[in-house]
């Protein structure tokens, strides 16, 4: 099974507007309501691939109320902690003219210390079920720092592999625990190491403790860094599409093999590359196209020993 | 007693931003969401300024539970018909640095032919009561478009002033069945009349049925349009604000002096136009600053008889 946390959710709102016109009034139908945050994302998506999995979240108030709703008809398997601080909401814009998306985040409220041990101990209990633990998404200004090292710890000593795609100081954190796979782009972690080249920037969270970087860079595809190699994988030709849960299908890609045992880097690059582009062209975070094996066929992969590089 | 009607309530979500970049991800702190809909605004601001009010309007769907409780914490007298569509939503993300604001409007449900129903028997329970009607805002796609002129038929029967203010085809049917004032702005006139010049198109309105229209014109102030007169109100100086809500507010001084009984043009447009500034300088529609009367000393007024106009 594979168990995703997601300690900051979010109802994601969508409206669709002829052409956004900063300053101006828009008319539009009733908006979309839907359960978010880069966990319940990877769940979502290996779920809907077949594979097995629960999803531990924390919900409150109103948009809570919502949330859960979605989340309860989306048939994905979750467990929630109950907490009193609102879900906080995200809002999208799509401008249909040009088909890009400008997008309003919340930051979200931080849990109370014992609503953060709760969703803890909902890991703890899941976790001799779990083939691998995938931690997704951003945290709460004020979430403990030591929230997702101890996960990672515990996990370990359970056995179980982790996968974590967040960014800023818990992505140190998360290498300096000795997270099996990170998942950052490049602007995390030129942001989160202070090094402008994002490789040199991946291998910098290895030496921290990593055991592999999943690199992502939109259309240009994807680097999985080791401390031995750098593999690139991209597609013969780029897609257009929607770039929101990229990053989620590629977690989901990497987490359903990694709960199936496999660990060789180049299948898992081709299998998040290969899932990130099929979620490309889905209008939803969330969701794959069912086309993704012919994606993955038309992968072009290069590796390169360290040595080699300049 | 103020009776409001707001044919298409909404809840107002608001989200504040540094700077608004279309295409772009922002963060935001927690959007507040507000029970909105004009009508709403206009009992909200006569209520504040100490007048007798009753807001009528509908309720439904999750968003409709959070419109009732901040309806019902807003102190306002209000009576709802629970619908089966959602209340609608609209969104306004305010640009810190510009200090402009786009909004996304929802078009909203159109209400069973029952609920409809319902909302006009509440109007009539309550209209005995009542010294003015105002009905303002749009009204969802496919509204009957009878509901307007036979509220304003309904009232005239028992002797009470009506007060609309909408745009489109409702603005000319309000105007054929004799409503007491109508106060588009210069964009709706122009629309629901297709006549170029605004007062012509007000003189159109007259001409149809309308006692009275008052014309707003953002910040060159308003002007009130009579068979015999025009009258224009506008401040001494341009103030700087949010003109959201700046109509409602002098739909809600109309209101307040019809329900007092004053009927004069040259004081109902004093009033209407030092609202409606007082209300530029508040953050949120349904408010206006306690220097209203400072505002309306500060008015230059002019009147033209029919006759000098070229």
């Amino acid at each position: 099974m594979i168990l995703t946390v997601t300690p900051n959710p979010a109802l994601d709102l969508t409206w669709r507007v002829d052409r956004l016109t900063p300053g101006a009034t828009h008319r539009a139908d009733a908006g979309a309501a839907r359960s978010g945050g880069k966990g319940i994302n990877v769940a979502r998506v290996a779920h809907a691939q077949g594979a097995s999995v629960l999803a531990l979240t924390t919900a409150g108030g109103r948009t809570g109320v919502a949330f859960v709703a979605d989340l309860g008809a989306s048939g994905v398997p979750h467990r929630l902690v109950q907490v009193a601080a609102p879900t906080r909401q995200t809002v999208a814009l799509v401008d249909e003219a040009l088909g890009d998306t400008t997008i309003v985040n919340e930051r979200g409220e931080n849990p109370t210390d014992a609503e953060w041990a709760a969703l803890f101990g909902e890991v703890v209990d899941a976790l001799p079920s779990a083939r691998v633990l995938v931690i997704s998404g951003s945290l709460p200004p004020g979430a403990p720092g030591s929230f997702v090292p101890l996960l990672i710890g515990t996990a370990a000593d359970a056995g179980v592999p982790v996968i974590v795609d967040t960014s800023g100081p818990a992505l140190l954190r998360a290498a300096d625990a000795g997270a099996s796979v990170l998942k950052p782009n490049a602007a995390e972690l030129v942001e989160a190491t202070g090094i402008a080249d994002p490789v040199e920037g991946a291998r910098a969270l290895l030496a921290r403790g990593a055991g592999l970087v999943l690199l992502s860079r939109g259309a240009e595809g994807m680097l999985a860094v080791t401390a031995e190699t750098v593999t690139h994988a991209r597609l013969d030709a780029p897609l257009a599409g929607n770039p929101t849960g990229a990053g989620d299908a590629a977690v989901a890609a990497c987490a359903a093999l990694y709960a199936d045992g496999v660990r060789d880097t180049e299948t898992v690059l081709r299998r998040a590359t290969a899932w990130s582009a099929a979620a490309v062209t889905m209008p939803l975070a969330g969701e794959i196209s069912d086309d993704w094996s012919a994606l993955e066929q038309r992968l072009v992969v290069t590796s390169t020993p360290r040595e080699e590089r300049p």
